[in-house]
């Protein structure tokens, strides 16, 4: 086997065994990013899994389940190391392979996101921003030109897009989702309301239903005010 | 017994029974509720676990296991009555208490919530919106006068306020979040990036967190990729 060749089969086993990782972990994953990241700023290198676990509202044997999953074995008496544990999680969900998207719609959500520091924390780059309103188009949000949405085919042949957040009212929604697909992005990040599903075996879409979220406040909210009434009782 | 007391009595058995269904089938509640709403909204009055299984895209035992759970008991040929299904799904949830819930700071994701129909949809009443910036300070934002953040203690003395819905920077999400809390106010709708915990056993908190949905979108997008380029080899 040659050298070269070497490389990429060792490459492809250690991939291969970040996605054996469980659907359950991969969805865990992204709050260890950030309590990871929050512990590199703070200058920590080294935590237990029951410091982790004290701090995540998760049970230190949870944390150390989740861990092992992806290689990332403690010493006893010294805990994980911090800095690896983060190259390992972005690594497992693909911070900083470089993707980049466009986001369609600039109204108040679409421009809340631009100027988000989310994207660059995990190594996405936005590269443009279309809208079809005359008032809007040649303005900029944060240092991005908003685009006349009939330049999208134009501009996606000049320049590689991997995703594009969808921010356009909800009736607009299918028509770009079908227009992005066409011109071979894989990544749809759907705020629009209206779901998005089969769309195509080679695109992966996100729906965001931020109103659910409100609804379980609303549910511990009635919950909480039930247990209130019934300790009153 | 009297009828007053029977009355309240049935009631805290409904309750009750609504109190057991499981968390997991909580977790999926906002999701029946948003295709309940669809289905009603098309003029839809009856629906086989089939059909609804084929929508939402998950098996037809999930769903009559899910519907089971709050009394929607389908008929053999009939399947369901939606009417009946959305309204459990509304009272479990707690859609449609009455909850009012202000706004902390205005920049571009408050105001997108404000304009977001999300709330009157889940019949959440909007009643202020707050902020410090003096430039935004008695404009409006839909029909909402954005108030001085210092006005918010006496605000909060003559309006009931339920929830407080916290989109200020990140540095100032703890500091408002007690303000909140000592106000009374029970719940908090949490999308400042700061995780809020351990505010007093008599709040209940929902941190959002988008960029978590960034992640998952990035880690498919990955292992997409990854099955193309497995399948070339």
């Amino acid at each position: 086997m040659e050298k070269e060749e070497l490389h990429l089969e060792v490459e492809r086993e250690a991939r291969a065994k970040g996605n054996n990782v469980s659907p359950a972990v991969i969805k865990r994953l992204p709050r260890y990013f950030r309590y990871l990241r929050e512990l590199i700023r703070n200058g920590k290198l080294r935590i237990s899994s029951g410091e982790l676990s004290a701090m995540m509202n998760v049970t230190a044997s949870q944390i150390r389940q989740d861990l092992n999953c992806f290689g990332g074995f403690g010493q006893q008496g010294y805990g994980y190391n911090v800095h690896y544990l983060y190259a390992k999680v972005c690594e497992i969900l693909g911070v900083g392979e470089g993707y980049s998207a466009i986001v369609i719609g600039s109204g108040n959500l679409g421009r809340a996101l631009v100027r988000n520091p989310m994207f660059e924390k995990r190594g996405v780059d936005i590269v443009g921003m279309f809208d079809v309103s005359p008032e809007v188009i040649g303005k900029r949000v944060a240092d991005i030109e908003v685009r006349d949405m009939q330049e999208l085919e134009s501009f996606c042949e000049t320049c590689r897009v991997d995703m594009a957040v969808l921010t356009c009212p909800k009736e607009n929604a299918l028509d770009a989702a079908e227009r992005v697909v066409k011109l071979g992005i894989k990544g749809i990040w759907n705020f629009t309301g209206k779901e998005l599903e089969h769309l195509g075996e080679n695109v992966v879409i996100e729906n965001v239903h931020i109103g659910d979220s409100l609804m379980t406040l609303c549910y511990e909210l009635r919950a909480l005010e039930e247990k209130n009434l019934s300790e009153d009782v």
